[in-house]
């Protein structure tokens, strides 16, 4: 198979929606779509999320030392996006969209009432790393709605519905159909 | 809406499916799949990816201070979550999976041939989280089957089909439908 070289980029496929909430000085509820991050621990649970220090939301954070993510449904991918084109500085997106910013219990940070799943997280290490910062953050609580939940009580992700992000070709997509069960179809008794 | 909560976990949708390609002391090449990891940073352009300390590949990255990431399409599911349940140290994956171990160009480390995209990092930072180490790794190239491209060299998603992983019900899903653009959608004027 011929390969092409694309240079030195950020294509990494899938990469998620997540928006990523705090709380001004003024203590006004922001909101803001992140596509750099993902899981970086399992114990501690710890999420990654890396933002320019242009950012509105970057100041938030380093002074309030915590931050929410709210995984939004495919429902609300305009406003998701809406979250990443409009800067909290100028602009009340909360107010402007019609959501309901709701305060997190375990951190000082509102986190998007309407989207099914949220992190809440407290800030654990800063790097910076260039362009963006990265913030680790410990997960102190997710919480879901009860109709993103299976008859288990687990989160299902085909009742989540996320947005996927496509950087390269700035394009959102669904979720498709189920392929396998992991840890499952790899065996070599399956 | 009524919301549950599900405690400390890692709980991020989508997660993606990567695997990690290094050589080891012997220069075997081996290839291991990740879901704990994503895009952090922009300029220069880095990629996390998360790694137990247990594992034969987080010792070949120390070791040699580089990594690729291979991205593969959804016909190699069954392939990748092999590569996600048994060790480098007990098997020969490539071998095992009749896959093709090529030598990158820009790194000292394996990719897979028969994967769409890769990309070759050099290990730029480590960050000790607690049961995982996150290997920040910067991205020095990326290429790609020219089937993965689109008519103007971009890579396309859709021609890509990456694997979406559900690490809450353990379940790969592929991707779905195209729901919009990206920062364009949320416009006020869209």
């Amino acid at each position: 198979m011929t390969r092409r070289s694309l240079g030195a980029r950020t294509l990494l496929f899938p990469t998620p929606m997540l928006i990523v909430g705090t709380y001004d000085a003024d203590e006004r509820p922001n909101g803001m779509a992140a596509a750099w991050g993902g899981v970086c621990c399992s114990r501690p649970p710890c999420i990654a999320v890396s933002l320019r220090a242009a950012t509105y939301t970057h100041g938030s954070i380093v002074a309030g030392g915590c931050f929410t993510v709210s995984i939004p449904s495919e429902q609300y991918v305009r406003e998701a996006d809406y979250m990443g084109i409009y800067s909290g500085r100028d602009v009340d997106k909360f107010v402007a969209l019609g959501l309901t910013p709701e305060r997190a219990q375990h951190v000082h940070a509102p986190y998007v009432a309407e989207f099914p799943i949220v992190l809440e997280c407290k800030l654990a290490h800063t790097i910076e790393l260039g362009l963006h910062t990265q913030f680790v953050g410990e997960v102190l609580d997710v919480h879901a709605h009860e109709s993103a939940l299976d008859a288990e009580g687990n989160p299902d992700v085909e009742r989540i519905l996320p947005v996927i992000s496509d950087v390269g070709k700035r394009r959102y997509y669904g979720l498709g159909k189920k392929l396998a069960n992991a840890w499952e179809i790899g065996r070599r008794d399956a």
